[in-house]
């Protein structure tokens, strides 16, 4: 199983998941120039030209992180509920930061944006990551007591909004500190070039 | 089981789904000013203030609709593969159309948008709509020989274009003419007073 990713990208999320599933898996590198670190065209593998992408071992290839998220649990029987209401508020969490959390961060990406946009976006992602931090409380992890696919997409985009300096509850910056402590994490950012 | 839907936004997806599968609800419509059409108020139900939402029969309320759709699935064993590269396959395109081509259309929907920005929107929903149109393929559907909720959503995304003037591959364009023929799919438009 190979996953594309690009370092400090949502495809982190993926490359989090792996680890602390302990599914054997190897890492190819996406750069900007949409080269991977083995000198291929990722748009061959990938048309849509995104990270993350999973390469099963019959060559298969998926893509979009709530999906190889889903995979990853599925085929490992960890991180995410196999049924009950703990299954779908871990998916509808994840599905959020997709669309609306991810979305948000795209104006803050762009070198064109106008900066009435970015400011537009940074007041979206308080109101989400207020959100955020409302629907986890006092849980240890984002739906429950136990680490899930949700929490390692939530990391990444903690870790966009440290980046672009948005002010995080003092509650979800604690979570983000103690989340980059695990070994999974951590294993990730020094694999991604990033600790 | 209640279904929150506003007319002929993405909740639609959902609504269809409801019927294609058989599941009995209760249609809710939600207005452009978060009011029920029995006279409550949809933020204190969801306060992300957007439909679709799932009410279960025990109060659960879901949102989200990649989470809706895969719940109605597994719920009435319809609509989605159990395993296999089929279900990967459908979930993959629905999150690509709830993220890439429903983020798309912002700048259409908005009316603050500027026109280059608009422009930009229907260059990039061309090109979506263009590799849609070769997953699918020669196929009946988006991913096979039979319905999927990725073609329920699919049918929402075609009739936005058609509403915004994006032009659409011809074999896209036949597929929307077909699926609006579908018993589920005239229901549910009459439902929301669209027919």
């Amino acid at each position: 199983m190979i996953l594309y990713a690009s370092p400090g990208g949502c495809s982190q999320a993926s490359h989090i998941a792996l680890v602390e599933a302990g599914i054997p898996y190897t890492l190819v590198k996406v750069g900007r120039d949409k080269k991977t670190d083995d000198g291929r065209d990722f748009n061959t593998l990938n048309p849509k030209g995104y990270t993350p992408a999973l390469e099963l071992d019959d060559g298969t290839v998926l893509t979009e992180s709530l999906v190889i998220l889903s995979y990853i649990a599925d085929m490992s029987g960890r991180l995410l509920a196999k049924n009950g209401h703990e299954r779908w508020r871990a998916l509808e969490i994840l599905e959020f930061m997709t669309t609306e959390v991810h979305g948000a961060f795209r104006a803050l990406f762009r070198t064109d944006s106008a900066e009435a946009d970015k400011d537009k976006s940074r007041t979206i992602l308080a109101g989400h990551f207020g959100l955020l931090n409302g629907v986890r409380g006092e849980r240890a992890f984002l739906v429950g007591e136990q680490v899930t696919i949700a929490d390692t997409y939530l990391f990444v985009m903690l870790s966009w909004a440290a980046m672009m300096g948005i002010a995080l509850p003092e509650r979800l910056a604690a979570y983000a500190a103690r989340m980059r402590q695990m070994p999974s994490v951590t294993h990730a950012l020094v694999a991604e070039g990033l600790a």
